[in-house]
C-alpha cells in the first residue's frame, strides 16, 4: 500500500529479483544434497552431509538477512516491501527445514530411512525446482501470470501427495514398529520432512497472493 | 494507521464481517465434530471423522485465503488491514489445530482417549462458540465493547483451565503409563489439543487488542 | 517508513525504552530461576520453581501486551512501530521459552538433568544478560552502535555453542539411553532449552537489524 502509493511518482528498482533467485538456488542445492544424503546410512556419511547442508543453511541465512536489511534501507521496491520480505523469509524457512531434517538424521542416526522418507525428500526437491523457476517469472508475471500460476498449482499438488505419503507411513509405523526408540527417531525425521514440504508450499501460497494482487 | 489516515475521507465497507462470521462457523462445526470423534474408538470411525474434519479445514483454508486476497486488492476496510488479516489467520489457525488433533488420532490410533482429552476437546468447542458470537460484535463493539470484552475474558478463563487439565494429565501419564509407544501417542494428541485451546485464546487476544485500539 | 515520514515534523517520545528494559529484567530474573531450578531434583522443588517462573511469565505477558497496546494507540514512537513490536514480542518469546522448559521439567519429572542441560540454561542466562544491557543502548546506539553490536555478536556466539552442546548431547543420548520414557523426557526438555537459546538470539537479530536501519 505504502509503496504503491509512492510508486506512482518514483522509478522502481528491480535489484531484489537476482537476490531472490540466488536464494532459491541455495534452496535447490540443499534439497539435492538432502535427497543424496538419504542414500547413505553410516553415521560418518550422515554427519558429512549434515555439515554441508548446514553450511548452505548459513549461506542462505546470510543472503536472506541481506535482503531483509536492504528492504529496511531502500525506499522503493518492485512490490510492496512486505511481499519481498515474505518471499525471502519463506524461502529461507524451507532451507531451515532441510537443515533440520539433515540434523535429525545425523544426530538420531536411525536405521536406513524407508522409501517413504526418500519419496518425501524428492518431493522437497521438486518443490525447490518449482521455486527456482518461479523466481524467473517475478519480472514478467504481471503481464502473463499463467506460467507462475502453473508452478503454484504444481507445488500444491506435490504437497497434497506428501500429506498422503506421510499419513500412510505413520499409520503403518505405529502398527508395525515395536522398537520404541527407533519409532521416535523415524517419526520425528519423517515429520520434519513432511513439514518441509509444507514450508515449500507456503512459498507457493505467497506467490499465488502476488498474482492476485498484481496480475 | 494507514487506513485510519485515509478513512477520514472515504466511506468504509463492512463486507469483511460476514466472511469472518462464516469462517468462525466452520470453526464451530469442526470443533463439534472433534468432540464427537472422541466418543468413537475404532480406526474406521476415527478415519471417517478425520476425513470430514479435513474437508472442513480445506473449506476454511479457502475462505481465509479469499479474505486475505480481498484484503490485498481492497483499499479501505472497516479496520486496519492488518487487523482483519490477523483475525482471519488466527481463526484459520484454530481450524488447522483441530485438523491436526483429528489427524493424530486417526494415524496414531491410540487406546480410547482419556476423560482429560475429551475435556480439552469440549473446551475448544466452548472457545469456538465464543468466537462465533464475538463475530457478531464486530460491527458494534466500538460503541459498546462490554459484550465483546466478556467473550475475551471467557476464552482467557477456559485457556487457563485447559492449562491445568493438561499439566495434571501429563504429570500422571508420565507417572503411570509404562507402555512407551502408547505414551507417545497420547502425549502428542493431548499436547495438540492443548495447543489448539491456546490458538483459540489467541483469537481472543486479537479481539482484545481491537477493543483497545478502536473502542 | 510511516513513522520516519511523520517524524520529520513531530517530536519523538522515548517512553517505550523503560518498558522494554523492564521486560528484559523479567527475562533475566526468570532465566536466573531456571538455572537455579536445574540444581534441584525433587518433584516438589521442581513444581515450586515452575510456579515462580510461571508467575514471571504472566507478568512478562502483561507487560508485553501493555507495550503492544500502547503502540496501537500512540502515533509516534522512537522507532518504527513494528520495530518496538518485534522487540517486545521477541523478548516475551524468550520468557515463554523459559516457562516451557520449567513446565516440562515439572510435569515430566525426569532423572536429575545432565550437565549439558545445565550448561544450556546458563547460556540462556548469559543471553538474557546481554539483552538487559542492550536495552540501555537503545537511546544512544544511533551515534555509537559498537557496544550494541558487541552484544549481538556475543549472543550469536553463545547460540552457536548451544547448537554444538545440543547436538553432541542428543547424539550421545540416542546411543546410550535405553529407557525409552526417560529418553523422551530428556530429549524434549533439552530440545526446549536449545530452542530458548535460539529465541534469545532472535532478539539479537532484531537488534542487529535496528543498527542497519538506524545507525
Amino acid at each position: 500500500m505504502k509503496n504503491s502509493f509512492f510508486s506512482r511518482f518514483t522509478p522502481k528498482e528491480p535489484k531484489f529479483f537476482p537476490l531472490l533467485k540466488q536464494l532459491s538456488e541455495i534452496l535447490a542445492a540443499s534439497s539435492e544434497l538432502l535427497v543424496e544424503s538419504l542414500k547413505h546410512d553410516s553415521p560418518e556419511e550422515r554427519t558429512g552431509f549434515y555439515k554441508r547442508i548446514k553450511d548452505m543453511e548459513r549461506e542462505g541465512d546470510k543472503l536472506a538477512h541481506r535482503i531483509l536489511d536492504e528492504l529496511g534501507t531502500t525506499f522503493i521496491t518492485p512490490f510492496d516491501r512486505e511481499d519481498i520480505h515474505d518471499l525471502a523469509s519463506s524461502i529461507d524457512d524451507v532451507i531451515d527445514g532441510i537443515n533440520s531434517c539433515a540434523k535429525r538424521i545425523a544426530i538420531y542416526n536411525p536405521h536406513p530411512i524407508s522409501e517413504s522418507g526418500k519419496e518425501l525428500s524428492r518431493m522437497i526437491q521438486q518443490e525447490a525446482e518449482c521455486i527456482v523457476k518461479a523466481m524467473d517469472e517475478l519480472e514478467t508475471f504481471r503481464k502473463n501470470p499463467n506460467t507462475l500460476r502453473g508452478y503454484c498449482s504444481k507445488m500444491h499438488d506435490i504437497e497434497n501427495q506428501a500429506d498422503d505419503v506421510y499419513e500412510f507411513f505413520i499409520t503403518r509405523l505405529f502398527e508395525e514398529e515395536k522398537d520404541c526408540i527407533e519409532l521416535i527417531k523415524v517419526k520425528e525425521i519423517v515429520y520434519e520432512l513432511e513439514k518441509t514440504t509444507d514450508a515449500a508450499e507456503h512459498v507457493g501460497k505467497i506467490l499465488r497472493s502476488l498474482i492476485v494482487k498484481y496480475a
